[in-house]
């Protein structure tokens, strides 16, 4: 029956990061977020301190680095265990819901570095044509 | 045989998206941007003219559309084919290259969407820690 457009119609159950509004779509931000991707990446090989995670993702401050884990923790992809000894120890892993996305994005890095150069190739076959 | 920091030492030439200056961050960064994610997802389809895209993919304004579409386009993911015709009409597809990058971040937003009860889930769990 078709409804018309002043009635309240509920909004399909399935996300949908399309929609605006959709929480999805934050969750593919973090995911994809600068950081997020490589983070998640990163850990796919295992457990890792904050200074090895710093090390590892080239070019993070130790604040977006630490601002990158909390909101991954906080989606439930990266659990954080704090042992307590002097010098503090705190070890990131990836919870099982962080290893699928983890291997999402690792998949996709791996894809981008293996071709690079046709994407450099195709910029300057861009760049030319824009010039000529 | 060990080499001292002082020589020049070339770089690995194989692509690496950990280092801040390779320049494979820059295309994970296109790829995953916040409305690349979405252009590519959708373009995975067929080819859909600029007013198309804009409504499929919800919140983006024309000039984030304009911009993204030409980011793609110069990196060779997209192409763009505009017709001598009154009014304008221009259709967007991917290049082959776009399709497989398509393909990726289609699998990562299909996989997002499918575990958002779990992140939801996941927030409430951290939010109430924080909290008691």
């Amino acid at each position: 029956m078709p409804v018309s457009r002043d009635q309240v119609v509920p909004q399909s159950l399935a996300p949908d990061v399309n929609a605006a509004s959709c929480p999805s779509r934050l969750v593919l931000e973090h995911v994809t977020s600068r950081w997020g991707v490589l983070v998640l990446a990163v850990l796919l090989d295992g457990t890792h301190r904050f200074s090895e995670l710093r090390r590892a993702v080239g070019g993070v401050s130790e604040k977006m680095l630490a601002q990158t884990l909390q909101t991954l923790e906080r989606d439930g992809f990266v659990r954080r265990e704090a042992y307590p000894v002097i010098p503090p120890h705190v070890d990131y892993s990836l919870t099982p819901l962080g290893e699928e996305a983890g291997r999402q994005v690792w998949s996709l890095a791996r894809w981008v570095e293996s071709r690079v150069p046709d994407v450099m190739h195709a910029r300057d076959t861009y760049d030319k044509g824009k010039q000529g």
